[in-house]
């Protein structure tokens, strides 16, 4: 076998082999084909697609690079979610407490964000005191304990997909279906879990900007599921505006504490019931209406917030001690009428450049910056009216760019649902 | 500008703006662009075309890459010929000094092959003494003196294709008709010369498959030339047998010999004899008609022989030392038919394996050694009849790997033209 014949195969849209799979990517990893011929695969990929076995060997090859986490020494299903990553997303936060107050198990390992906040585990490390590394002992130990746990990277599993992530970053390959799918579905497989719900995000902001390409993505992921004994649910929701109100590592924690002693958006509320009744149907094994009205009771009875505070004080955190950064700027509106859109890649982009997000996988995060948005899609607002609040810590902020990122019409426009559909 | 975002572009289908694709190019061979990131850029380059547009502004850019070499000094019109490489090639060896025997100016550069037999150089270099390198001032004055002069690469010329082609090569992105168009473009806008025949080789053996696709890329190539003030004249050329008779270095040399003293096969005789034509035309500014016959009166008196015998002398070389190699071994068919398919590519690799070719660049050339045919497709062959002799140094030979290069049938079947067309 020969990596040169088997992109040129790609190349004529050609179907590769389990072993031609395996030999490109195995030997990607260990060295011997290069990232100039890996790029040049992955490009043939984008553009010429792959069929669904292919996806699963792709998968299964991915899977096997590395280490796998074995949870079964954890009694009982253990259930996680994932978002292909959104602005103001913080419903791990959230899900994580309220799922796991009711006896379902979340073993859940997330990762660091190279997006325009950071991610699961740079949120929780705004927390001071809160740690995200752990021995996995002690990881199955707090879960059979407490029901949840949430750390960062443990092993080294998946080796080709970090090595091929980083490579399709650089060299404009990340928009391909075949390759998020075998990303995201090979990372879950070697993570533990038995149930897995997955979070789509559709629209301007994210990876997938079409909800026809969501559903395409959501089903060969339900099958990649089924090829290997995995449950997989896969819901498609909106990404038109940034989810909840807060946007940055500190105030999304904020936001999220709120949402857990009662008071949320309805965007968030909305997610995260929809999330929320699907892992606790996975872990309880019941259906739709006790499951939603079992999250529902937890969620007023505090028992969701109460299990935050138990899962961040076992970790280490203290969430009395979280700050925002100290400046705080009110953004006024310069029109009066009604929100139409907002940008929400620009939006997050901004957030990015006032430091709550990275660059660079080096880059550190200013965890207490941010924008809490006093007005969503749909509001009417007059002029001289709050548009939202900026958090920093100097003033130097320009605010056309900010007010260029919202669409300010004379006429109502029906906001997008925010639930697309579920694919499972 | 970013080079993701050109990737990007081009992934998309998007038209890139010259900038664009000279941020690219010299990025590349600054070191600023990777490897990886010129691959997938490549690649979609192969899956998604080029317009017209996008590759005049490629071959520009190329074509300004590196030195240009200055040949205004020579008086009159300098014509060059490029063929796309084919198996038993020697085209060059005979049309330099039968055209440059009537006056016309052929001022050429030429490369070392990387195919199943040595380049032009690596032909001329089986001759003993023969001198591939010399300074340009003796280059055009040689020009000026007889006409005619064949060298190495001279100069950095076009240094953004030499780093470009490594990497094709590499990376399945070789047959793509824009990236095919300005690396042959580019490179001879930088030779200098005024006027260019190209020889577009189509069929198995070629790296253009079909008559449909050359007929794309000659016409890419005429219109890049009119773009950039060279008249530029394509010749669609079958390669679905080996042309001529002889394959390997030496050999070559001498059906290119023979040929000037009037013995010839019939379609390697064609073939010379359309491209020499156009190349008189343009250099004697003549209609075709008197072109065709004075290369036909230079041919039949030997002033064609008599200027390769002088070109030789004068860059050092002895016609009169070749020598090929010392074992000879006559192959026999096993059946009696008409051969109706001659496996041009297998046949050639088979020449390569023994000697007459490289693999890698640094691999040393065997000049002796070679194929000679005894028939060609179309002929009727008799069981025990020779079909070709193969010249080594060992004995060691698979015959039925040679033989199965052979279709031999009971029925005739008419060999398709040599010609296929003529785009100006």
């Amino acid at each position: 076998m020969n990596i040169v014949e088997i992109v040129n195969k790609k190349r004529w849209k050609q179907e590769l082999t389990k072993e031609e799979i395996a030999y490109a990517i195995n030997g990607y990893v260990e060295g011997t084909v290069q990232d100039y011929q890996m790029s040049s695969l992955l490009m043939a990929i984008c553009l010429n697609g792959m069929t669904d076995e292919e996806v699963f060997s792709l998968t299964d090859v991915m899977y096997h690079s590395g280490e796998i986490l074995d949870l079964s020494s954890i009694e009982g299903i253990k259930v996680d979610k994932h978002s292909t990553g959104g602005v103001g997303d913080k419903t791990t936060l959230i899900l994580g407490p309220l799922v796991s107050s009711l006896g379902v198990n979340v073993a859940k390992m997330s990762g660091r964000g190279l997006g325009h906040t950071g991610g699961t585990i740079d949120k929780l490390e705004s927390i001071p005191g809160f740690q995200t590394t752990m021995k996995l002992e002690d990881f199955k130990k707090q879960v059979d304990d407490i029901h949840f746990a949430l750390v960062g990277q443990m092993g080294n599993l998946v080796p080709a997909d970090k090595k091929i992530y980083a490579l399709r970053d650089v060299t404009a390959t990340v928009e391909s279906i075949p390759l998020i799918a075998s990303s995201i579905m090979s990372k879950k497989l070697a993570s533990g879990a038995d149930k897995i719900v997955l979070d789509i995000k559709v629209g301007e902001g994210a990876l997938v900007k079409s909800v026809e390409d969501a559903r395409t993505l959501a089903s060969l992921m339900v099958k990649i599921g089924k090829k290997m004994n995995k449950e997989v649910i896969c819901v498609l929701s909106n990404m038109d505006q940034p989810l909840g109100t807060h946007i940055g590592n500190v105030l999304e924690v904020e936001e999220s504490i709120e949402f857990l002693k009662g008071n949320h958006t309805e965007d968030l509320y909305e997610l995260v019931m929809t999330l929320g009744t699907l892992m606790v149907q996975m872990g309880l094994q019941i259906g739709e209406k006790e499951a939603k009205e079992k999250l529902e009771q937890n969620l007023q009875s505090g028992k969701g917030y109460q299990k935050l505070e138990e899962f961040v004080s076992r970790q280490g955190g203290d969430l009395s001690k979280i700050k925002s950064a100290p400046k705080v700027f009110s953004v006024k509106s310069i029109h009066s009428g009604y929100i139409n859109k907002i940008h929400t890649l620009e939006l997050g982009e901004i957030v990015r450049a006032i430091g709550a997000g990275r660059y660079q996988k080096e880059d550190s995060i200013d965890y207490g910056v941010g924008i809490v948005l006093s007005k969503k899609v749909g509001d009417f607002i007059l002029k001289d009216e709050e548009l939202l609040k900026i958090y920093v810590h100097e003033k130097d902020m320009e605010i056309g760019k900010i007010l260029n990122c919202f669409e300010i019409g004379i006429h109502y426009e029906e906001p997008k649902p925010l639930i697309y559909e579920i694919v499972k």
